[in-house]
């Protein structure tokens, strides 16, 4: 079992990952940017070293610097939690080689499934369906304005080393397609450093559906049920819930099983999340993408199967086989969570930085709050503007959304901005509390005006 | 079902109460007394009203005046919480002349349970195993001291009013005996204005395990589970657990079997629970009294059954069936309560009020904190010293201590003395940890001393 763990991260997911590394008696190391000192997630580790400035790039990004902290330590694995390293190919190769267990996947199954055309094979070779499209990354504009004609526009133009909603753009007619591969494969040279583009079929009437999966290093993949991850803004989540509302039991089963076949595929090991566009009219749904670490919106999932993922995550980086089988895994009740950032609903979700002066988090049944907030922090400018996870928990969607509404009536966070006044109108909207909406509900609703 | 409800109550009850009524959409009227002005039931309830001064018997306990607002405001329902008005046959009275829905049992199975002989009475004749002692109340010495020869020494002498913990009293000779029932007889007229006394064969080496019941008015009993209040001091309840490491299936079994058969005996209707000594060494358990309330340990086993106590409770009291058979009553997992009060365990418990200074709850997955707390919000020293109660759930024993522990350290509370310290000693205690212990083991283990 791991001894001691550096958490390669900050905010809200490296206190979770050292609450749970505190419950299994591991000893934790923090390290934190100089606009960090303060931090939450200084305070709880074991020990804390300062890696670098206030820039990603030169603190949490700072591989040379990580690994030291981590040598000097004693440290026998680092988590990165989600975002900057966690989906990086070669700090996970560094740290194999440096003999630490990273927290995660191997570096070949981040890299196939970081490169999307490959990906985009990878899952059409193992019988996961893939949005009809490109085989491989476009060769030149010809090509593409014939693969178009014959799938039929609106396509989708997706830089290869794209994600989270970067490198995309939509054409329409042969004359939007030209223009936009040239102008995504220069941007993506310039953001990735690769300037490899594919195009899809886009399908514009979607849910986002994604499948938990965890995977250990004896040969076992399960899937831990759906997250429906429909209501965003600009591509970007807001709030999440487990069940999907939309899937019947079939979709579900073949849904899990495609995202097993998907881990399988690429020899996955711990904790990942399979990403489909659910096309609810036709009840088809087809690969997205992978993403190859725990994801913000991991904790409905923990609610619904009353499993500690953090804790599976480390328990199988650390040899352990799956604390579950397929048939075990049960699901019950539902939950739903609100990312609560400090941005200004009001005024197009700007980003609200600064001290917080009054903080008091709700409490009580079926409530849960995953947050490095605390009275009289000062919320950095340079990172993500997410300062809280509420979560709650029901017997029914009705009971989470009404536990929900309570709970941010509850929320005290006073000397900043925040999305509560937004998920309060939300919970409310009668399309919401439907159940019946699909990617586009914000451009179509826009809950906040008035 | 019910429209407005009144809270004839204050602290961490008065706002789990309000929280249950925001998730059912019933209105919420909140009483206060001058001291409580502040409070956060105040704030969280629809409307809020004094009731009078500070002292709880001019307030909190001041019939006319709750009625009064309860009408004053169109209130079709009064939940009284626990402690002050929740066992007051009187008032359970009163409001069903004055057409309010009083959130518990009838007065009548107030008035049963609450009078002890006869509750040991009618325990005897519904085949619940009540301890050896006299039948009523003791009419004269000379009647006790023949009994006590043939039931043995020990014995106890308790006042038929009391409850608890006061108007007890151990006998261990004969002198004893007559001294104590004197003095009781006395204690107990003054306290209670009711100076009857009956004997019970002592039992030192025992469990305190506690069955849940609840009842709709159709007829319908079930239980869910036992609680496991061992762990007292001064027999106030520190810590509680559901399930009890000390219960076995088979008498799991027959408890809450008796404790359906307890609450049907007085026409038992809404929550209530049956306390029994549990002599683990012979492996029988025997009634010691029945709380006609829901009672501060209760999340533990809204934990272990995923029931919502308090909402079952309206419903039920709203003329609804239970939402439950007692075949669908499932246990999955374990949970613990830690009671944190204002008091320096240091320095023998003592009560330590004042301004909390700085106040941020611990969060996270499995963590559950029900209070009334909040930063800069000032403790009054007229009332309970109970700040919070947190609550843990995990897979198993071990796991819901070792969350525990991590929250117990998160835990920021001040500007006032806390129990945390001494709840952090416990949770590293061998013999708290091997789970086998009995109602001394304070007195046996002063977890404080170091």
């Amino acid at each position: 079992m791991i001894k001691k763990l550096l958490i390669a991260n900050r905010g809200e997911i490296a206190v979770r990952i050292i609450r749970a590394c505190k419950e299994l008696e591991i000893e934790t190391v923090a390290v934190f940017s100089e606009a960090d000192r303060e931090a939450l997630h200084v305070q709880l580790a074991d020990e804390a070293y300062c890696i670098g400035p206030t820039s990603s790039k030169d603190s949490y990004l700072n591989f040379t610097n990580i690994i030291s902290v981590a040598n000097l330590t004693g440290t026998d694995a680092i988590h990165p939690g989600y975002g900057f390293l966690a989906e990086n190919a070669d700090f996970a190769e560094l740290c194999r080689e440096c003999s630490i267990t990273f927290v995660g996947p191997s570096p070949e199954a981040i890299s196939k499934m970081g490169t999307k055309d490959v990906a985009r094979e990878t899952m059409r070779e193992a019988n996961v369906p893939i949005v009809p499209g490109s085989k491989g990354i476009i060769n030149n504009i010809e090509e593409a304005v014939s693969l178009a004609e014959e799938i039929g526009y609106p396509v989708i133009i997706k830089a290869t080393a794209g994600g989270g909603g970067k490198g995309i753009r939509v054409a329409r007619t042969e004359q939007d397609l030209e223009k936009g591969i040239r102008i995504t494969q220069q941007e993506a040279e310039t953001a990735f450093g690769n300037p490899g583009v594919y195009i899809e079929k886009y399908i514009e009437d979607f849910r986002h559906v994604e499948i938990q999966v965890m995977a250990d290093s004896h040969g076992n993949t399960i899937h831990l049920g759906e997250r429906d991850c429909t209501i965003q803004r600009r591509l970007q989540k807001l709030v999440e819930e487990s069940p999907s509302p939309a899937l019947d039991p079939d979709i579900r089963e073949k849904m899990g099983m495609a995202a097993v076949r998907a881990a399988e595929a690429v020899g996955y090991t711990g904790a990942g999340t399979v990403e489909f566009i659910f096309d609810y009219n036709e009840k088809k749904f087809y690969f997205m993408e992978m993403n190859t670490r725990i994801q913000v919106e991991h904790p409905v999932t923990e609610m619904v199967t009353g499993t500690d993922l953090i804790k599976e995550q480390i328990k199988v980086a650390s040899g352990e086989t799956l604390s579950l089988k397929q048939e075990e895994v049960e699901f019950k009740g539902w939950s739903i969570e609100c990312r609560i950032n400090a941005e200004n609903p009001a005024k197009n979700f700007m980003p609200s930085a600064g001290k917080i002066e009054m903080y008091l988090p709700p409490g009580g049944l079926g409530v849960r709050v995953d947050s490095a907030a605390y009275p009289g922090y000062t919320i950095p400018p340079y990172y993500d503007s997410m300062i809280a996870k509420l979560i709650t928990y029901g017997d029914t969607r009705e009971e989470a959304i009404a536990r929900m509404k309570r709970a941010l009536n509850e929320f005290v966070i006073e000397g900043v901005s925040t999305t509560i006044p937004f998920h309060l109108k939300l919970m409310d909207h009668e399309t919401f509390k439907s159940g019946s909406f699909n990617t586009k509900f914000l451009e179509l609703h826009p809950v906040m005006e008035s």
